[in-house]
């Protein structure tokens, strides 16, 4: 490690103790002006540069917050990921990331790590519609969390800033609708986080109010057994009465598109496709591909501003902020009128 | 921040001063068995979890690296950043992440930021090839740096792990050529990184190996002026004769795809193109995408292992590993002979 010149050094050649070292660092009150001559005389003889984390010992300040995402090759977890650090940097913060999916510990438990690691608070990526486990940590645990993208079912206190999950999902049956198709295959996610959870109620809830009937066959929850590739060349095959997918996000859109492409499906001639995120890839014009937008830059952005107004007691709790989504139409659906 | 106890609290129940409680916590020799007794009674009594800061200071130890990305939002980083993540938190390490590209400061205000929150090392993803001041600091600087995927051109003592670019190049061309392309286009990142230096020269070693001539109107280097899409678009409608393109990455790749569709030219039947990176999206079925593995996770795991080794001295300096590139043929070349 570091052979520079500590505060012990300089305490040592100034001749005064640690703690006086540690006060004059951190302008406490109390010194006397030639005692603190002399600690700055020999900080400036050693070429002492103070260390962040001890003077954050002092100011009970780390500048540091956690940040939990669910997989950070979803390229949804690291577009907002880089946003968040963007955001940080420019108040001088300081970002330990730690992924709550892929590791074999509860989401809880890394937030205890994070905790342990003296960050003053923490932003939460993905979490679990039902995590007992946690609600009760956040009650115990004394540094502000707020979550993003998915919050908790049952959390009156509990800090979120969402996109307005169902009405996305409205938006996009609607744009379907709209253009004539009646036959529209849903393909989800897991139910157990918010954001499938109130996607499938926009789902249903658009069908029942243009009087379209809920197909369960039309219906596909991923899952490790059934990926939505095969559900969809299955109906595709099966089923020429589906003339449109939805899908809950943008990769599983994509899969979809291959689907269409083995089956020798045109987008959008044969069949439409939309999805839900935007992510970066989805607005290459390769893929073009016809989404739900999360306003995924400002809802990050806005989970590390309010985090900090949390930390600092400039703002109000909780803070839950829902924000409008926004249908961005692009190549893979079409307009067109197709029987209406 | 948190009301929960800390060492002063315990040293006053104990009855002893605060470095005895400091002692105990990370089991120093020299402490009497009663005084031990006594203070983990107290820790008990007042239920204090020892804080990881607090120990680090006096261990020396923060178990924490500093991870500089060049830019979250492209695949290759986010998915290099997750294979670190995932290895360091397996030996209790935590990630402070940074992007070096993005942000107003250099690389090297960069690394000094991390060694300020006392990391005990840093994995860098992305540097020039002449970073003087870097180079300074490198010399100076006393904890470890290793980095991946891109070095330093004038770096004996520097520690990297890297895939054979020139190699990967000549593997991709070879596969063009041996399929029968005589007119290949190349589109290249900024020279000024050691991996698009040594991918451009493998281009040009492939041709001349092969006899076939260097066309400088081929060859097109990505900036803020011109984009990929449009020199392809350019290309394909003025030059029928080129049959097939290279792409430095694979997100140059995509691009490449696009201009074909807008150009009605269909791939592989009428044009070829070949990427380099492997990141996730390129074996989705619907892209299919032939490139060069940089072997990616692999890179990545090797950088944080060997930089824990070089932290705890257990390795010979300079580490310095050139990693074999892969060809991964996917639907986007063809191996029939195009009129040999």
């Amino acid at each position: 490690m570091s052979q520079r010149p500590n505060a012990y050094d300089v305490a040592k050649l100034a001749g005064v103790s640690q703690t006086t070292v540690s006060r004059v660092l951190n302008n406490f009150p109390h010194v006397r002006p030639t005692t603190k001559e002399k600690v700055l005389e020999a900080i400036e003889k050693l070429g002492f540069e103070p260390d962040e984390i001890a003077r954050s010992l002092v100011k009970k300040k780390t500048n540091t917050i956690g940040l939990i995402v669910g997989n950070l090759a979803n390229p949804f977890y690291s577009e907002t990921a880089q946003a968040i650090l963007n955001e940080a940097s420019k108040v001088d913060y300081d970002v330990i990331m730690m992924e709550g999916d892929s590791n074999n510990i509860s989401l809880s438990e890394v937030i205890g790590k994070l905790i342990n690691r003296r960050v003053e608070g923490v932003v939460v990526a993905s979490v679990k519609r039902n995590d007992d486990e946690l609600t009760k940590v956040l009650t115990e645990k004394s540094i502000p969390v707020i979550f993003f993208n998915r919050t908790l079912d049952h959390a009156v206190n509990t800090n979120y800033i969402v996109v307005d999950n169902l009405k996305g999902s409205k938006l996009a049956m609607e744009h379907l609708i709209q253009s004539g198709h009646k036959k529209i295959a849903y393909i989800t996610g897991w139910q157990g986080y918010s954001t499938f959870n109130d996607r499938f109620l926009g789902y249903k809830q658009a069908l029942a109010e243009n009087n379209l009937a809920y197909d369960g066959n039309l219906v596909f929850e991923v899952n490790p057994k059934g990926s939505a590739l095969d559900f969809s060349m299955d109906l595709l095959r099966n089923n020429p009465d589906v003339t449109a997918f939805f899908a809950s996000t943008d990769s599983i859109a994509l899969e979809i598109l291959e689907a269409a492409s083995r089956c020798n499906k045109r987008v959008p001639e044969d069949v439409s496709v939309i999805g839900f995120d935007n992510i970066n890839i989805s607005s290459n014009p390769y893929v073009k591909l016809t989404t739900v937008s999360q306003r995924k830059e400002e809802m990050s952005v806005l989970a590390l501003t309010n985090l900090l107004k949390l930390i600092n007691k400039e703002v109000e709790t909780p803070v839950q902020i829902t924000l409008e989504p926004e249908l961005i139409v692009r190549g893979t659906t079409t307009a067109k009128d197709r029987n209406l």
